[in-house]
């Protein structure tokens, strides 16, 4: 038998939480995101309520987080502009009322971990997990390993070529006004059309706009990261007709001055960022660094 | 007494070659690049002529170069826009000639190899390399490891915001215009204001608008790497009123959402790619990767 691992996607929608020793017999159950305390009182129930026993908990969060396990704030949610999430400690809470070690990254670096064992990425050693949904967000592989760097990356904030004459939208991001997810996540596309992306037929111009604004992004990240193979996941990516013309407008911009990385759909689907928090409790079970 | 290695730097303006057992002891020269066989000739001339014989060659090369060691085009210079350099091999010739073993990277993975070793980044494992002169690019380093992907970053191409109406300029990248080396190169500066960076006065709006572009490029490296220092080197950092500009609108631009990197010279000067080719050449003497 296996060990039994507890893993939580913890988004800024919703939490996904699954309890099993991998994905083929993972038990999950999704809680809406609302106030700190409600939620995790929810969560620790789902948990404490199942009939197996977690011997760990893996946390895959929306962030920026605090990934310095040598820092008392170890395990928190940090500078989020999420009402009443900020400076919000989940791993103290999860880890005491389960009483298992606990792993902890982000959400991001989570779904490449999850893709990396069970997905996309399994025959790569260099790639990036993109996540364009409420926001953006990326985890990045290198050589078989995370990229952590003084924390985590927070590639949803890079800066891109907006050209206000085609779209006069400013942009969303309550820090940054017009970088990436101020311009091209869920929210900017709500923000800007009136309506969510799903309701906007694929020959509207919006899908040309996003599709320009994650191409520039892909090869901004492809070029920083020679990376080999993007995976991109998220709501806004259900729009299966998307993938196809980012991959096209990739191709123009790079205009063949270096291979474009691959663009593929994530094989796990939205749950890539649970499976891969099943990695971060079986690491922390296993006293592995991520 | 220890190893003697030979260290290249293959620059589109110069070759600067070195031969000694590390940067104390190391006698150089420059050799102006001309022709591939007839810089390559001088090159194999300076170094037959020292009177130390060298273990191993080292090569931090401008790009894009091929890295991969299975393939028959290692060691090759291959896309370059330079003129006579395309498809051009370095390391097979000058292996040859000088009879050891040959370690081949790009010049800016060499000068972050450097600037680890003996330089601005002894005391840190995740720090990125950023050139400004003729071209741009960059070298990064994560948990200690360099970034090497499917062949190597060439974070020069990267694109940024250009605001069309205060900078006119069309960007003169041959590959993809305005990029943030056809923005924001020394060549560039030349092509926008008619005369080179060095002849332009603090006070000219050049180099507030330089400032603009090399903080944009190193907020979206910093945050796809969450990098904990940039060194930016190469003949435009020369200025050193620049710096201390770029920093601030680093500053500006993160708008506190995340620690900003640390920006510093190069504790090499000049001398960070020629010292990492050293380190590439010890590496090859030891079947190390790189």
């Amino acid at each position: 038998m296996g060990s039994v691992f507890a893993a939580i996607e913890a988004g800024g929608t919703k939490f996904v939480c699954g309890i099993g020793t991998g994905p083929d017999d993972l038990e999950t159950i999704q809680i809406p995101t609302g106030e700190p305390q409600v939620t995790l009182d929810a969560v620790i129930h789902f948990f404490r309520n199942s009939k197996r026993r977690p011997d760990a908990v893996g946390i895959g969060s929306f962030g920026p987080i605090c990934t310095d396990r040598s820092s008392t704030l170890w395990g928190y949610i940090t500078s989020t502009p999420k009402a009443g999430w900020r400076d919000c400690d989940l791993a103290g809470p999860l880890g005491a009322a389960l009483g298992v070690p606990v792993g902890f990254d982000t959400d991001v670096n989570a779904a490449a971990l999850g893709e990396a064992e069970w997905g996309a990425a399994r025959d790569v050693k260099d790639f990036l997990y993109l996540t364009v949904g409420t926001g953006i967000g990326g985890g990045a592989v290198a050589s078989g390993k995370l990229i952590h760097g003084m924390s985590h990356p927070e590639m949803g904030h890079i800066r891109v070529p907006h050209d206000i004459l085609t779209d006069p939208f400013p942009g969303c991001c309550p820090f940054h006004g017009d970088c990436l997810e101020g311009l091209a996540s869920g929210t900017a596309m709500r923000a800007r059309w009136g309506v969510a992306g799903d309701q906007l037929p694929p020959e509207h111009p919006a899908w040309a706009l996003e599709a320009r604004y994650l191409a520039l992004a892909v090869v901004n990240f492809g070029l920083t990261l020679s990376t080999r193979r993007v995976i991109l996941g998220g709501g806004v990516m259900h729009q299966a007709h998307l993938l196809p013309i980012v991959r096209q407008e990739v191709e123009r911009l790079l205009n063949g001055y270096v291979e474009p990385p691959e663009l593929v759909a994530p094989a796990l689907g939205d749950m890539a960022g649970v499976c891969g928090a099943l990695v971060l409790a079986r690491r922390a079970l296993n006293y592995e660094a991520v």
